[in-house]
């Protein structure tokens, strides 16, 4: 299959391009390289020993412009990844995150049709299910209620969009992956999770202090009713995200189908700061500060629908997550703009 | 106050219009005439005795053509109508439906910003209510839940849109104005409801077959469990409805506020049929067919946040609204294509 992964120089893309090429795939990254890097492709293509196609297109860009980048460029399938995925960030410029989001799904969805390309798998979270009303969460459980941020709504919505172009067009056969919380990198340090600016997600902070980038970690409260009173959380490693990925567009049915990507198993704060230690042999200073407004004690997935259906469960453990993280966080200590001195 | 209508070409922008200009306000329309016609507008500035200037734009075009049209336009406040709005049709066409719904309300509010206008009205519907959990339906009922069409969603996904545009610049106040059943016109019978095409709605069905553009009513279903087995809609005549939007307007306060606009009355279809035939001295043939999926036995609006809150209320019957969309039909029985002829 030829698989045209939007927003493919990303953190996921990037894992799930390695892992397709890998199974015999060929793969077409689409990306505006707005917070992404060339160097990341570039990275891939050394690890795969394939060259791979670049279309350097904003894709929530009017559609005519869309189609002229992709002209002459066919494909099978589509991974869609695209998007803008800071939370903080989409609070503060939700105008900019709805359209980015929504016309980007948008213009693929009308792109796959004018194509006649019938597989798609899109790049959800688990973030749409929003409090969790039990535990651990299956993919029947309520999706869009109290969702705290655009960036979750924007999710709900491309869902919802989906759902409705399948139903107009019945040979669409579509995946939505819902994410729990993907870290780690692929274990040569080549490639991994390279945030601009302050991360947003726990382990690439921790991995930052543990490098001596931040100072220190702040851990939000302490006080929730969990094992250590610090936040717990579904991790999932990249390698086994992108394996779910693949599995998803290989065993794709009709219709759409959702499935949680997740390990069902919780990990806190203070477990993934210890494991990381661990696996780094570095200290992660951490003070407690206040909650965050918006955060919950707990989330897990359910993932037997994905293990059943898809034939996939996760592999790795929250320990090779950590090995992984600190060998492509001290490899590249400033991710991509470490300029490739580390190999 | 100067205030720009987004669709104010249409059926309820142009009776808006009126009831604004005949307030001592100024009005702007903004309209891409897809489906609205340059002869409402004209017929809206002979009743009111006032110009209307008109900017003929695509709101949900790339914004940057929308802010060119709207240069040297100044206004207060915009009531923001512009939408595709056939649910049968948004089924069909899911993407272009969300595309434009979401879009053009995207454009307007990053044009709001960038003019430092921040008073906002949104044409929402009481569909984002779903299957009613309960009746008569007040402002606390659940939205976006078991929706069963894009229009639908795309009406509840624009209000979430404003509420985190809001969120995000807290000058703006926004009013999103939740209608039951527009029906009826202004009782001059010179402008009323043109739909294109076979009507969606059932008044403007119900008026044509009586003035004989169509032999016979499609009643959908007689089994339901309501007074005489046909389903049961709270009817708003459009001129109460263009009364809300004013009231809105005037007395708009801080924040996000979703305000319910019907009557807090239910008819049946039958019943609407024999105030029709009453009210136009004609027949409506009609016929029992099966049910539509997706329709429900009754909703009733709950009004009463806005009769406290917003000083406004319903005046006005449905053998009114009768009364004057016969008056309308009968006058222009192609709707504005019939060429002004009656007067």
């Amino acid at each position: 299959m030829r698989v045209l992964l939007t927003g493919g120089a990303g953190y996921i893309g990037t894992h799930t391009a390695l892992v397709l090429l890998e199974r015999g795939h060929e793969v077409l990254v689409l990306d505006d390289f707005s917070n992404s890097s060339r160097e990341a492709v570039r990275r891939v293509e050394e690890l795969a020993g394939a060259e791979i196609p670049v279309v350097e297109v904003e894709l929530a860009a009017p559609n005519s412009a869309v189609a002229a980048a992709l002209a002459g460029q066919d494909f099978d399938a589509a991974i869609h990844f695209a998007g803008l995925k800071a939370v903080g960030e989409s609070v503060q410029q939700p105008i900019r995150y709805y359209r980015t989001n929504l016309d980007s799904t948008l213009n693929l969805l009308e792109l796959l049709g004018d194509r006649g390309v019938d597989r798609l798998v899109f790049s959800s979270s688990a973030t749409v299910y929003g409090d969790p009303q039990y535990l651990p969460q299956d993919e029947e459980h309520p999706v869009g209620q109290g969702l705290t941020n655009p960036y979750g709504w924007s999710k709900a919505m491309n869902e919802q969009i989906i759902r409705d172009a399948q139903a107009a067009r019945p040979e669409l056969a579509a995946v939505l992956l819902r994410y729990f919380n993907p870290v780690g990198a692929h274990p040569s340090g080549r490639i991994g999770e390279d945030p601009a600016g302050i991360p947003n997600n726990l382990m690439p902070f921790i991995s930052q202090v543990a490098v001596g980038v931040r100072d220190r970690l702040s851990v939000f409260g302490d006080s929730y009713p969990t094992v250590d009173g610090t936040g717990v959380r579904d991790y999932i490693h990249v390698m086994d995200l992108a394996e779910g990925h693949v599995a998803a567009l290989e065993r794709i049915g009709a219709g759409v189908t959702a499935y949680n990507l997740g390990s069902g198993t919780g990990s806190s704060v203070l477990e993934v700061v210890r494991a990381f230690e661990e696996a780094s042999g570095r200290p992660v200073p951490y003070e407690v500060v206040q909650p965050r407004a918006g955060d919950v004690a707990e989330v897990v997935a359910n993932p037997e629908k994905a293990n059943a259906e898809l034939g996939w469960r996760t592999v790795r453990s929250l320990a090779e997550a950590c090995r992984d993280s600190w060998a492509w966080q001290s490899a590249n200590p400033q991710g991509y703009r470490t300029g490739g001195a580390a190999a």
